[in-house]
């Protein structure tokens, strides 16, 4: 039987990890993020190419994306299950809000049309970024505050966007990490999919 | 004044480099390549990759040209010519080869939206693939040469295809160097760019 492929988005700091780690629980799953940790995610991690052009990146991260669906794909052919922290809606969601004005959504969509296979569930966990800044804040990790917000209000919003067009789970992100779990769980269910403990 | 752009595409050995330094002449000219020198081509040039799939193939492209296009237009704002030997019609040319039956013409055009800027002009140098081969063959490259045809007659036929759609300016590449540029020459003083010596 062919596995299931989950994805979970979401801004940083909304519990993506936790959500992916406790969705796995002790089935054998391939817990995989995006960027990867090839060569060309890492390329894009590390931002050694510099100052590059937001087409040059979306088109890098769906290259990125194509490699990683390709061992995704293998993985699910062996039955085994696949949770993805990050898939296509992320490079939507934040190139869209990092082109600004100039974004094109459909292009940044169709581009992924040969990058992709179709998840069994996608889940955004929502929430205020002004909160999952303080939460990320908290991790230590380096923010200049103003700037940061309002680029993470844009991502949000298209989030939301995606979530209509593609008919993603929506859950609120602010609630304990055991209520957004059961609330993962309960909207798996309803599409079929036994992911509790 | 805006520099002009030149585009000279065509299958290997079919005398894009002579006629690309030959246009140029003594001008003020970026004489250009795709997939550039940068890291990006690099790295599609070395195949340090290994065996991708095609559609992270046709990504990578593309976004080495959105690097390069920004060059190309800082270039151009200066007010020099640019002549670049292959940009988006090989992608989309030799993409649709590779992937033969899978190839999705739409999606390899529209890939490239945010990639390029318009070309004044773009040449094909069109030949019968086993006369270009010859050529390359005697220059000392590696041919495996039944494979290789068949390839070369795919990416012809997306070529002819590409020039219908956009307009590109298709020369005999079969006559020889003199005749080849004085045809480019002419063709081109028809889109009024002077490029007579």
């Amino acid at each position: 039987m062919r596995g299931t492929f989950i994805v979970i988005e979401g801004i940083d700091g909304s519990g993506k990890t936790t959500l992916a780690k406790r969705l796995a629980g002790s089935r054998d799953v391939w817990l995989t993020a995006e960027p990867t940790k090839g060569r060309l995610g890492s390329m894009l991690r590390s931002g050694e190419l510099g100052d590059i052009p937001p087409a040059a990146e979306a088109l890098l991260f769906a290259a990125d994306r194509s490699i990683h669906t390709a061992e995704i794909e293998s993985e699910l052919e062996k039955g085994r299950w696949v949770i993805c922290d990050r898939y296509a809606g992320s490079t939507v969601a934040y190139q869209s809000a990092s082109m600004g004005d100039s974004a094109d959504w459909d292009w940044l969509n169709s581009m992924q049309a040969h990058s992709v296979i179709r998840p069994d569930a996608v889940i955004l966990l929502d929430m205020d970024p002004e909160e999952s800044m303080a939460r990320v804040g908290s991790r230590g990790e380096e923010l200049s505050r103003f700037e940061k917000l309002d680029f993470q209000r844009r991502v949000r919003t298209a989030y939301l966007r995606l979530a209509e067009q593609f008919g993603y789970i929506v859950i609120d992100a602010s609630k304990g990490a055991d209520e957004v779990f059961a609330d993962a769980v309960n909207a798996l269910k309803q599409r079929g999919i036994d992911a509790s403990e």
